[in-house]
């Protein structure tokens, strides 16, 4: 998508064929500053750090962690080693698992003067991936788009809300649940997204809203107290947003708040549909609010938050009084009750265990086997 | 209530006879600084800028407020125009209004140099049965905590979650929905509440989070986002909460997000209570999403942060990317179906019309009269 007019992805290896540049997400949206991954330990902490976040991303940064790793030491110990730390670095995203065993299994079989350049293709290729997956999450679920423009009788604008960042910044382009909103912009849909600022860590102000402006889409950064009352006032036609990890029974974690806009949506009849690549969906467990692990973070990212002063500088404030404790919980999980539908790069399904088996029936054949 | 150990109230008449004391709350909870009103134009300054908030606040301090404009010109004109220019500072407070037209009633029949010691002497009534009325929910309410605490088992500590601040600093002693919780603790019931941050203003983190702090209530800020987790994960065993304005059918209005804890109360079918003193009820009007006008207010509230920076002072931050846009709802409508009880100083009751003309049958009288 766009910066400053110009073409950008999110990860990309630089020129030397060695270095992972990627968007310090961390300085958005007031600054816009791009980071040279030289090794493994950057790889993770810009993971730890969230210079990059959102599923998809953080599986694209954790393969290339694991390449700059062997390029440092190809060793079986090496590999071991690597994929241990990234994959302690976000206990939530499923993704990561999903990107580090991928590639420990490609190239846990191979002599190690092989492994290099075969995990740096391979890194590569979950990149090329992603993008076409979520290019698919867009063709499929900007049908709903035009049925709610439809339903409206094609006046004003399609309003939709969504919460975090579920855009490009997320993946490696396109997003997961802004997808469709890309896409309906390229058929000439006129679209409002109301942009949930997203506390605590604000995705939806910084990145969500610099996302939309550079992209030229018409939204309203609201805080995240607001989508009830706007759900409830019909000024929503549509609600999207992406998921960090899926359940087989269609349980979604996704970003702290998601499950209070999904029960107003429900209790007010709006579509809540989420976005998420297969690789999102852990296979393995059915519900999600026994089995989903919630990161808890440090309590600093409520207690302090970051803006521009006056002056330009980037600077923190401290929001609350000194010896008040403060608790930070990363996610939360949405029963599937209350989803809509899910949006695949296979379609569109009901958020169920049969919903999603009709898209991916290879997973009913290796249950039953 | 205490301020570093001190009993305080949030408004007072100066030592003079004239002036009018206040809390600055927009300076909490890193400076503690009081403000002296001495002119009509100070006191809805005060209530604009919400250096003064809180219904029952709102109230005691637009009742100074005409005593202030009487002393400066006490003729009729001088009253209508007070009358006037206070009910236009903050249009969802139901108080604001019934407080105004009790001024504007006792004081019109009197002549003009009779009216400014009575209009100072009935706003000190108006404060003084203000804290007889919050305490009488805190009697009343800590029912519900003393229930939790028996359901439970008596261990741990009751957890309750409180949105925005419905304290004393939102009344003038005591508070709404705190007043019961500060019984509870003179009862030595063992309490830890959960802080909602309640964007844009943050209310809850700086001034629920400063009022327990001070009162030595075990208390955790969270964002906005987390209460559904909370309540969802069986950590919350009661919700308290304020109103601004209460339907006759029970249909609260309040800071927004309140819908949303209410919402997810009812999924988990965690009690959520609405503490009001019966002022707050606007018997004029049933359905509240009908019915009771929604503030909006200046976006810059949600686009930037006031906090206080590493060296000490307080400053503003930016948090959203130049041109993109924001609204700032700043009231959502709870309705009754979701309520599970309203705490008056006459009793609790279900919300609803039946349940309210229970506890306030002269209002049975008038409306069949």
């Amino acid at each position: 998508m766009k910066v400053q007019g110009r073409d950008t992805r999110t990860i990309w290896l630089e020129a030397d064929g060695v270095g992972v540049g990627i968007i310090d997400q961390t300085r958005l949206p007031h600054e816009f500053v791009t980071v040279r991954l030289t090794d493994l330990s950057e790889a993770a902490h810009a993971i730890r750090a969230m210079q990059v976040r959102g599923a998809p991303l953080i599986g694209a940064t954790a393969a290339y962690g694991v390449a700059l790793a062997l390029g440092a030491d190809a060793s079986d110990r090496s590999l071991d080693e690597a994929c241990g730390i990234l994959l302690a670095t976000r206990p939530t995203a499923i993704n990561l698992r999903w990107s580090v065993d991928e590639m420990r299994r490609l190239l846990s079989p191979l002599p190690a003067r092989e492994r290099i350049a075969r995990a740096y293709r391979r890194a590569g290729e979950i990149c090329e991936e992603d993008i076409v997956v979520n290019r698919a999450m867009g063709t499929h679920g900007v049908a709903l788009i035009q049925a709610a423009w439809r339903k409206k009788g094609e006046r004003g604008a399609v309003e939709i809300l969504t919460h975090c960042n579920a855009g490009w910044l997320a993946a490696v382009d396109w997003g997961t649940g802004l997808a469709p909103i890309y896409r309906a912009q390229e058929l000439g849909i006129p679209l409002h997204v109301w942009v949930d600022e997203t506390r605590p860590r604000n995705q939806g102000a910084s990145l969500t809203a610099w996302e939309l402006r550079e992209q030229g889409i018409p939204h309203t950064v609201i805080v995240d107290n607001a989508g009830g009352h706007l759900i409830q006032r019909g000024r929503v036609d549509l609600c999207l947003v992406g998921t960090d990890r899926t359940t087989a029974s269609g349980d979604v974690a996704n970003k702290i708040g998601t499950y209070l806009k999904a029960l107003a949506a429900k209790d007010n009849a709006v579509p809540f549909y989420v976005a998420l690549p297969s690789t999102t969906i852990d296979w393995s467990i059915e519900d999600g609010l026994r089995d989903i692990p919630i990161e808890e973070r440090d309590s600093r990212e409520v207690t302090e938050i970051a803006g521009r002063l006056p002056d330009g500088t980037i600077g923190r404030v401290q929001l609350t009084p000194d010896g008040s404790e403060a608790a930070n919980f990363a996610f939360d999980v949405t029963p599937a009750r209350l989803v809509t539908g899910l949006i695949t790069e296979r379609g569109i399904c009901p958020a169920s265990r049969e919903g999603l088996l009709a898209l991916f029936p290879e997973r009913r054949v290796k249950k039953s086997a």
